[in-house]
C-alpha cells in the first residue's frame, strides 16, 4: 500500500429539484475534478450528506463513483455509523463496492460516555474485521468530539488503521499528532483554512470540502510547499482561506453546491434540513468567486 | 387532547448479552414502572439507544411498549431522524403503532448549518404532516446545538405542536420559553438536576432518564411540590440530584442499565460502542444507591 | 455573628461627567435604598467598579458608605485583588473602615494556574488573617473561573470563611454546594435570573446587581417564597428574569446607571472603558421598565 | 522607526524568598538573555506577573531593565491597566523610562460590555495619548477576550497603533488579520507552539514566554524559515512545541521560573497565589529538558 497524500477533495452528493439523487450530476462532476490534480475523492462524507442517504442510495453512489475515478486514484468511503455493529458491517459493503479506504468518524451521539476506553475499543473492533485499511476521522464542527493525540497515536499502531483526516483546524493537536505517529501513518488536515501551515509541519496532505469547487487552488498550494515557493504558497493559502470561511464555513453545503453551480459544475440542491442560500447569500458567494478570480 | 403533564420516563432498551433485544426483559420492567406514579413514557429516546436500533427493532420496540402501557398513559416516541424526509416518514410509522405523541429532536450533524430559518422550516414541514401531536425535543449534552426561548415561541404556536422537553438542564431558557409560551404549551424538563426548580417556575413536569430507577423519588417531588411540601421537595430534589449526577450524569446509559439491574429492574447490557460500567464504577453506582436507600 | 441572609445590593459607585466619584449621589441612592427592604449591601464589587477605582477613592466610598448604612444592615466589602499580599492588606483596610465581611473574589488572571491547591492556599491565608469574616466569591461571566463545590465545602470548614456569593447562575453548582456545606454557612446566589429557584433549594438569600434598581421586586420575591406564596414568587420571578436579562445582563453597569436615573436613583456615568447605553439602548432599557411598571 | 520583527522575550520578574523583587536575579538574566539572538524585550508582560507589582517595584523592574538592554534592542512594556486613564497614565510613566514601544492588553473584567464600539474607543484614547508607539494584545487564554481581525485591521489604520502581540494561538484569526492589516504593522504571535506556521504565514516574529529559557530554540526556528530550511524548521518546532506544552503550558510562570533554574538563568519564585512546581512536577519539568537537551 502505497502512503496516502496530496489533495483529496470530500465530494457533495447532487440532489435534484424534487430531492432525489442526480447520478448525471455526479458523474458530470467528475469527469471535470479528475483533471485538476486531485490525489482522490472522499465519496459519502459529511459533505457527501451520508446522514441524509439511505442505505441503497449510498450504494448507488458508491458504485457511480467508482466508475468515475480512474483506478489509480484512491477511492475513500466515510463509513462510520452510531452502533459499532452497523459500522463494521457498511464497512464490509464499502469494501465490495470497491472502496480503498474506509473514513470511520468517531461515534459521538452519547459525547460523555465516548472515553479514551470506549473510543479505542470501537476502533480497534472496527479495524479488526474491516477488509480495507481504515482513517481515523476527529471532526468536532460536526460531532462536538475530538480524537487526541495521545488516541490517536495509540490507534496508529494497529496495522489495519492507516490515516487520519482531523478537522478539528487545531494547529496543537495536528503538530501533536505527527510528533507521536511513525512516518507511515497519514496525517491528513480537513481544515482549508491550515493547509499551508499543515503540511510545513509535516501533514501529507489534505481531505477538503472546497475541494469540490477550487480544487486547482488546494493543488496549486501542495504544490507550492514541495518546491518550496513559500510566497506563492503564502498567498494562496490567504485565498482559500478567504474562499473557505465566506463560502464552506458561513454558507455549508448549501453554499458549497451554490458555488459549485457558478463555477460549472453540478453542485444541485441539498436536503432538509439543509437550506440552499437565500440571494443575500448567493450574492454573497458569487461576489467572492468574483474577488479571488476563481 | 389533554395537558401533558407529570412524570414520565425516557425509558432503556435491554439487549442480551449477544447484543439482542431483549424484550421479556422490556416486559418486565413495564410491570414494575406502571406502579411508580409516572404519568407515562418516552419509548426511542436518547436513553433508549434508539441511534443503535434498525428500524425493524424500533418497530418491535414500539409493539411490546404500546402492548405494555395501560391505555390512559401517553407513550411518546423518538422520532426524529437526520433529514426532514426520514423523520417524517418514521413519525408516521409510529403514529401507526399508537404512538401518542412524537418527540422530534433537533437535527444537529450540521450544527452551523442549524439557523432559525431551517429549524423552523425543519419543525413546520414535520408538525405540518405528523399525524400525532409533536414535542420539541432539545438536548445540547448530545446534539451540540439548542432551541432558543424565540424559536420554541415561534413554533408553539403551530396547532400541531404541543410542547417541549429541555433537557438542558439551563434554568434561564425553561423559564424564558415558559415566559413566552401560551399555558397550554406543556413545558417538560429533560434534567433530573432541576426537577423541582422547573416545577417552581411553571414546568409541567419532566421526562427524565433518571425515571428508568429512580421514578418513585421523582414523582415525590412532583407531588411534594403541588402540596407546597417545600422542605420536602428541597430534600428530595438534593437527594435526586446527586442520584443523577453519580450515576446517569457519570456512567450514561450503562450507568443506568447497572443501576437498574441492582434494584430488580432488568436493564441488561448496551450496545457498542456504549460500555458497561466497569469493577470500580460499579462500586460506586452499588455505593451511590446504598447511600440514598434506594 | 447573625447568619447572613436576604436580599443585598451590590451597588454602583457613581461617578459625575468629568469621571469624578460622586458622593452626594451615592448619599442620595442609599437613602433610597435603606427603604427598600434590602437586607445589606456590598460596597466595592464588581458592579461597583471596584476595578476603576484608585485606592483612595475605595476608601473614600467606604467612608460615605459606612456613614448612610444603618449599623444593623452589614456592610459587605469586596477585597478581592491579584496577588495574596495585596488582598491581605486591602481586607485589612476594609475592616478598620467598619467593612462588616470581605467579599473575595477567586484570583483569575493565571487561570489555568488556579489549580484546587491554589485557591485552597489563598483563601486559606486570607481567612487566616482578615479580621473580619470572608466570604467567597465566585462570578465566572467576570472572572472566567468556577469554584467547585468540593472546594467551596472544603473552604467552608475554616471558622472565618462563613459563606459564598455564586453568581455562576448553574442551579446544579448552587445545589451542590448546599448539598455539601453546614447549615450555617451562607449560601447566597449572585444570580438574579434565578432568585427564586435558588431561594427554594436552599439559598439563604442574594447578592445582586438589580438591587440597585429592583430592590423591591427582589425583596418581594424572597418575602413570597418564606410564606409560600409560591405563584407570586413565580410570576415576580419571571418579571425579574426579563429585568435582569433586558437591562443588566444585555447593557452591564452603564445599563444599570441609566435605568436608576430614570427611577429616581443617581446612576449617573460609568468609567471608560465601560460605555453608557446608546440611544437604542436608552429606548430599550425605558420600554422594558415601562413593560413591566418599574 | 523600523519594522519590529524578530523574536522576542516575554521575561518573568523575579522574586527572592521573601517574595521581593530580586533585582541583581533579574540582572543576571539579560546578561544570558543578550546573547541569545533575541530581538528585544517584552517587560512588565504576563509573564512578568506584572499583575502582582505595586507601581513602584514596576518603574524599579523598568530602570533595570534599560539598563540591562542595549539600546539597539526595543524594550516592550506592557502598560494596560482596567480603567483608560490608568492605562493612559502608566503609557505615560513606561515611555518617561524609555520604553519604546507600549503592549497595551485589552480591557477585559466586564467581558461583555468589551464591544467593538467599546474596545476601539479604548485603544483610540490609549493611542492618542501614548508618547510611543502602542501595540494591541490579545490573549484569551488569561482574559477570556479575544480580539477579532477586523477590529485589529480597524486600529491598525492608527499611526500610533503600530502590531499585535496575538498569544490565541488561533491560526484563522492570525491569517486572517495579517489579510487586513498593511504590510507595515507588525502581527507577531505569543503563542510558541505556532511559530514556525505563523512566520510561514506571514507573521513578522514572535514575544514569547518560553523566551526565558528557550530563546536560542526560538531563534533557530526563525533563521530556519528565513532560511528555506524547512526541514530543520519542523524538527525544532515539534521540539518547542513539546517544550511549551509540557512547561509553559501546564506549569505556567511557577514552572517556567523553574527551568530557567535549572538551565542556569534565576527564575527564582513566583509571588502568591501562583505556586512553584510540586516535586512531581519538578522532575517532569526535568525531564523534559533532558529529553529535548535544553
Amino acid at each position: 500500500m502505497t502512503l496516502l497524500q496530496g489533495i483529496f477533495s470530500a465530494i457533495v452528493t447532487p440532489f435534484d429539484q424534487t430531492g432525489q439523487l442526480d447520478i448525471k450530476a455526479l458523474k458530470t462532476n467528475f469527469s471535470i475534478w479528475n483533471k485538476t490534480g486531485l490525489a482522490g475523492y472522499l465519496v459519502l462524507g459529511s459533505t457527501g450528506e451520508v446522514v441524509h442517504l439511505e442505505e441503497e442510495e449510498k450504494l448507488e453512489v458508491l458504485k457511480v463513483a467508482r466508475q468515475s475515478i480512474p483506478s489509480n486514484m484512491p477511492m475513500i468511503v466515510g463509513t462510520g455509523l452510531h452502533s459499532t455493529s452497523a459500522t463494521i458491517a457498511f464497512t464490509k459493503l464499502a469494501a465490495k463496492c470497491a472502496a480503498d479506504y474506509a473514513l470511520v468518524v468517531t461515534p459521538h451521539y452519547f459525547k460523555s460516555s465516548m472515553t479514551l476506553a470506549a473510543l479505542n475499543d470501537y476502533y480497534q473492533k472496527v479495524a479488526d474485521t474491516s477488509p480495507i485499511p481504515v482513517l481515523l476521522y476527529s471532526v468536532p464542527q460536526f460531532t462536538g468530539l475530538s480524537l487526541s493525540p495521545e488516541l490517536i497515536a495509540k490507534l496508529s499502531e494497529h496495522p489495519n488503521i492507516v490515516g487520519i483526516k482531523d478537522s478539528s483546524g487545531d494547529m496543537r493537536v495536528l503538530m501533536q499528532t505527527i510528533s507521536l505517529v511513525k512516518p507511515t501513518f497519514s496525517v491528513l488536515t480537513g481544515s482549508a483554512p491550515i493547509l499551508y501551515p499543515a503540511l510545513a509541519i509535516g501533514a501529507r496532505g489534505a481531505i477538503l470540502a472546497v475541494g469540490n469547487f477550487a480544487a486547482k487552488l488546494c493543488y496549486e498550494i501542495f504544490q507550492a510547499f514541495n518546491s518550496k515557493q513559500l510566497e506563492l504558497a503564502q498567498n494562496q493559502q490567504l485565498k482559500l482561506l478567504a474562499l473557505s470561511e465566506q463560502i464552506a464555513s458561513r454558507y455549508g453545503v448549501g453554499g458549497i453546491k451554490y458555488a459549485m453551480d457558478i463555477l460549472g459544475y453540478q453542485g444541485k440542491v441539498v436536503r432538509s434540513p439543509l437550506l440552499m442560500p437565500d440571494e443575500t447569500a448567493q450574492k454573497a458567494i458569487q461576489t467572492t468567486l468574483n474577488n479571488f478570480q476563481l
